[in-house]
């Protein structure tokens, strides 16, 4: 019997729990497809964009997970569509490396994550850069600590002022983290740094539409977060929509035809309103089932698109069917795409030995996000807590949920030595490698 | 009595060796200028661009390094000139940040490093990448993995085996270290990676335009570390020179008027040539003193610039006059810089307190150079090693020699794993930051 072909599109917690699952099974075959070489291990992208770890520790290379394993294929491609009658995979080039054929599956799984949306304003992203992507990482933190070293070379105080005025717009668990970091690098890291400026004097703005911090978690907890950061230096600005963007800065309006505001800044951090992968629409179109605002597609309670059981969608691109036959959406988080991984690989097992599966059902372990150092928030199943015990577990929890031990281990040492000396070892202005080279 | 004012320009070994003597002396006020925030451990940056370490464990930013000390500023800005009569460097820009004011200064050291040239071929440096920036050598990990990602999906044979061929022109220690890293990527890293292809049968010619590799080492040596070579699986072309350099491949000549070859390639690294800092040629006109073929500026015995003893020069940017009055050029190496800011530093409070500074003298500590594990060459005072003693030896000198305990601890961890493993943690396909903002 000829084993069954399993495709899965995208390497990201989904994706890589889907085909981890899959690799044992002796009649089957995987066929892993990611636009880029290496695993990401998003929560941790901000702490990159500060300097605090280097890109090689919270990436791993897709190839190196599953290195000799028989039975499972690693692919570089850009997945351009599908053809579900046929059940195809069509697939483009990546930069230089050319486009793999075609692929057919017996099973497909599509795990194509987000990314953040610019309201309609794609313009804006030249200026307001994310947080998500590795290389924007990369470009906010060169930014970052660019606008510190323009500030002491600046004469012109309002100028220096802007170079001092760090804007994050959106205040989830991203956009918080990002605040809280800029501030402690500001008050923790730098001074002693510079000698015209002091770091300390920098504002930061945390720009959010609703009227408080982290609005997945419940109001006490918002609370708290709210007044860690305001005893770390960061500015909440609550009830405010970001309606313009440039290079010098941003401007703000309150909510019901308030005036707008004008913040002179040159870093702007966007980790507000969240797009779905456009294979989600894709599909929904092939597929004749709902998408929403956000390009989700809505699959049913097993998690396979409408009519097509052998195609699964999953993690942040998609909303789950509920028992009224609603499309509801879960958190954007790290765990609802684990576990979706993993209950697609059981359930295309089950399938192929005649079983009939469950419906997925997304067991919540909690939610967390981190302000600063001991300063962090936990909403758990049966426990709240902020402070210091959250923070340990915030701790604990990233650290083990690394891929690699390697990176467990060089995260722990940076941790531990940011925490012993306020440090961030990885403050590198590197450039694009272009300017780089022609100005050499 | 106002503070005696040195200028350092140039975070590099020699730099940050006169700043840290220096920063203790109370009447001595020092400014450190870099166009770069971060010093560099260029001796194993060619590590970075196989995957095997990342940036911010070799770099180290230089305002961290100074923090905190009264009597040390640091500067981002780039030389453009000097007024010796008056005293003055002139600076410029550096992207975004502001040119800082026209510096003044009692002494000035001058150690502006040295970069690859391409024989009157600039054209060259966009296909053919050095290892000797950070941001080259991210660029050529890109390109080196890329080109084993283009490989398996390459459908025609001749492009396949053109991305299956890696040259290194240049088999001075960093070509050798490169060509090995390769090999060894290919052997060991890699295979078990693909489907499509065998990284194995990647070919790694390491381009030499003379008769033997490493040639600052005994021809002993040199013999042994191309056995070596030859083990890992690369093919040294001896006596052969780069005449042409396009992104399919290069053209290589025999020395006397023999036939040209052509090497179909799509990765080529560029380890050959090297050109002083303009700096160099620009401190020798207005001093009226001698300057190289490569750039180099004559100094005097004391390191300092003919009629100027307030203003030294140092590292590879320069040739000391020996004892017969000719310029002598010393080893491009670390070591070299590293004693004469130390020199430069010393002699500036000897001269402060009216004493009267010896000559420099340079104690050659031996010369090392690694070809893969467990396979290095040293040539030590009264030793001569090659292997495994010569290896241990290069890694507790490498080790030891990076700055910070923090970087020191992650090299480590990224060695010990790479050596029980044959892994590579870094080896991330990162694209620039506009080509992948505009694909988002």
């Amino acid at each position: 019997m000829a084993a069954h072909k399993v495709v899965v599109v995208g390497g990201g917690f989904g994706g890589i729990q889907a085909v981890d699952r899959l690799r044992r099974e002796e009649d089957v075959e995987v066929t892993l497809v990611d636009r880029r070489n290496f695993h990401l291990f998003q929560p941790l992208t901000y702490q990159v964009a500060t300097g605090a770890l280097s890109p090689g520790e919270i990436a791993y290379p897709l190839r190196a997970m599953f290195n000799g394993e028989a039975n499972v294929r690693v692919l570089l491609g850009e997945v351009t569509g599908f053809d579900l009658d046929r059940r195809e995979v069509r697939l483009a080039a990546v930069g230089e490396v050319p486009a793999p054929p075609t692929l057919t599956y017996d099973s497909l799984v599509v795990a194509g994550g987000s990314q953040y949306a610019y309201f309609g304003h794609d313009e804006w992203s030249d200026v307001a850069r994310e947080v998500k992507s590795l290389e924007s990482a990369l470009a906010v933190r060169a930014r970052i600590l660019t606008a510190f070293e323009a500030a002491e070379n600046e004469t012109d105080p309002q100028v220096r002022d802007a170079e001092l005025t760090f804007v994050v717009v959106g205040a989830g668990p991203t956009g918080v983290e990002m605040a809280g970091q800029i501030a402690e690098m500001a008050h923790d890291t730098l001074p002693g740094d510079f000698r015209a400026i002091d770091s300390r004097h920098a504002r930061i703005l945390l720009v959010e539409a609703t009227d408080r911090i982290l609005t997945t978690f419940p109001p006490k907890l918002s609370a708290k977060a709210e007044r860690s950061l305001r005893r770390l230096g960061v500015t909440p600005m609550l009830n405010r929509t970001v309606v313009g963007v440039d290079p010098d800065g941003v401007d703000v309006q309150a909510p019901d035809g308030g005036g707008t505001e004008r913040v002179a800044s040159r870093t702007v951090i966007w980790a507000a309103g969240v797009q779905a992968s456009k294979l989600g629409a894709s599909l929904a179109e092939l597929a004749g089932t709902e998408v929403d605002r956000a390009g989700r597609v809505t699959v049913e309670r097993d998690l396979s698109l409408r009519g097509h059981p052998e195609v699964m969608v999953i993690g942040d691109m998609v909303r789950v069917r509920d028992a009224s036959g609603e499309g509801a959406e879960l958190p954007g988080v790290a765990q609802v795409a684990i576990q979706q991984g993993r209950y697609c690989a059981r359930r295309i097992v089950d399938r192929l030995h005649g079983g009939q599966p469950e419906p997925f059902h997304y067991h919540d372990k909690g939610n967390l996000a981190t302000i600063g150092r001991g300063r962090a928030v936990a909403d758990l199943p049966h426990l709240r807590l902020s402070g210091l015990p959250a923070w340990g577990i915030w701790l604990g929890v990233h650290l083990w949920s690394l891929i690699g031990f390697q990176n467990r281990l060089l995260v722990l040492i940076r941790w531990v030595f940011s925490f012993a000396t306020h440090g961030r070892g990885a403050r590198l202005i590197t450039r694009d490698v272009q300017e780089a080279v022609s100005e050499d």
